[in-house]
């Protein structure tokens, strides 16, 4: 299992792609390809493993500011090289943290969309009260403007990633609406509920709440709403968590409740916490590419790899083809 | 100051918004009138105060499982009649924690839109991080498909909302979106955008994350993607809340650390619970209306009835009436 590391174009450089990887050589076996700027990355790289990974020396990336259709020109970028190994079959999957729009473009154009699918997604997880147990969320941002047939396509899709790389048997799987009631949602909300109740996966309508509540396993909606809920539910974690820091300041009774409960918290960040999920799988191209948080830590790129890993494992790219065919 | 109180249709009975009231009589100047099953609200008025609350009978309302466009034809309901209080003159404003599809149904139709605005929208308040600052949203569930023009209205009305009735000196307006640059958006809101830049108040795209972060004023997006912000707000809060409680009860140590931040967490929930607000004004119709939640508490209701004083009193539909002509 040969799995290409983009290294550069993420928030904090080379050192936590680096130091991600060589957390998951401990856990998992596979052959890692790194792209990026090679006296960088040996720098964060022991004796011992210098042998187990390969470094592609590339010093060109995508910047945040560039446009993403830029991408497909900038042949000697690292996105672009460590594309080209997992279309020439070099090797079966990628991992970036650099610019999200440029591997997405570069993924659809260069590896192809799997015949049959209308749009590929961003699926991504989100946590829930219940533990142990996560919400798939897609598109979480690929596709601002989308058709009913799209979200369709991104129901099955989530649906069969649930099912092969999450293990849930029976995955349920929601359209994301204003209200529960059948007749709740917008145009396209309304479009696709109609094609949707053909699937005996589909429950309905669910709301916002109901992502993070356990009831609903895969949540469809397009890539702009996905967006905003995902951001927003990053911002109101924030929140609380910046107004109970401003609160337990207050008092030295505060300081020491909180010192008592400070594994509370640590058990909250690590239920709540995007980096134990890793990244984004971007579903409906023909080969595994994992979507990783410009802001990843070494954590975040560890997890990214292990998902990667399982979406091989579980052989999703080629069971949505099945899907599709 | 006239204000009606439809207290029919709340999921708790008549009896929070009874309470609610009776809290609000007692710190602010205003003449009651209540409209709802006489005998049920009878019970809850103390003695002293039965001479100053004036109580219509109506035993009819509009249950949550009807179609907001019967409303119209329901002469008989509560929020009917309330609504036509407002109409003629004998209340200025009306406060309802019923069907809200109903009071909004009802408000555009009877009450009438302000001319010039393209249509009415459910304005938010929504908590920040920073203490005692709060930030608006609208359209938070009126109009499930806009056009750029009514989101035009909704910051023109939320700028002047925020400016006369929360008393922010220029405010500042963004626009929800997937990304701060301007490029960012999908085609209602690209095209919304090059509409605002026209306003001195119009700060750009903002994500979902600066809802909460205080950066801005007034955030505008249609109906359905500010239904799906809220209740997924709502949603995160709900499951930090309730992760929180689980693993508090894993350790004894746990449980006294959170017995000592006990008062953290009472202020956390002052800073974040809706109660706290009241309900929502429905901006661009031509008087007062409060749309309170459904699970209005009596806090709810109390603060409800101070929106709608502090709406007439800085005589807001009027302002609104001005820009508009």
């Amino acid at each position: 299992m040969k799995i290409v590391l983009d290294a550069m174009g993420g928030d904090h450089g080379v050192q936590p792609i680096v130091e991600g990887l060589i957390c998951a050589l401990k856990h998992k076996e596979f052959s890692p390809i790194i792209v990026g700027e090679s006296a960088e990355i040996q720098k964060f790289i022991p004796q011992d493993l210098r042998s187990k990974i390969q470094v592609i020396h590339c010093s060109d990336y995508i910047q945040m500011h560039e446009l993403a259709s830029s991408a497909t020109k900038r042949k000697e970028s690292s996105i672009y090289i460590g594309m080209e190994l997992v279309r020439n079959g070099e090797a079966d999957a990628i991992v970036s943290a650099g610019h999200s729009g440029a591997t997405m473009s570069l993924a659809t154009l260069r590896l192809g969309r799997i015949n049959g699918v209308s749009r590929p997604a961003i699926c991504t997880m989100m946590p829930t009260s219940i533990e142990g147990k996560y919400s798939l969320i897609l598109d979480a941002g690929a596709n601002t403007d989308c058709k009913p047939e799209y979200l369709v396509d991104f129901a099955l899709m989530g649906y069969e990633y649930a099912k092969s790389v999450m293990g849930t048997a029976n995955p349920k799987v929601g359209l994301l609406s204003n209200g529960e009631e059948d007749i709740k949602g917008n145009e396209l909300t309304k479009e696709t509920f109609s094609l949707l109740k053909e699937y005996g996966f589909f429950i309905g309508n669910v709301e916002g709440k109901n992502i993070f509540d356990g009831s609903v396993d895969v949540v469809v909606c397009d890539g702009f709403v996905g967006n905003l809920v995902l951001k927003s539910s990053e911002g109101v974690a924030s929140a609380i968590s910046k107004i109970l820091k401003q609160e337990i300041k207050k008092s030295v009774f505060f300081m020491l409740g909180a010192f008592l409960m400070r594994k509370v918290f640590r058990a909250l960040k690590a239920r709540t916490d995007h980096s134990e999920y890793g990244g984004a799988p971007l579903l409906g191209v023909n080969k595994t590419v994992i979507i990783s948080h410009g802001s990843s830590n070494a954590r975040a790129i560890e997890c990214a790899i292990y998902q990667a890993i399982h979406a091989l494992e579980a052989n999703v790219c080629d069971k949505i083809k099945e899907l599709k065919s």
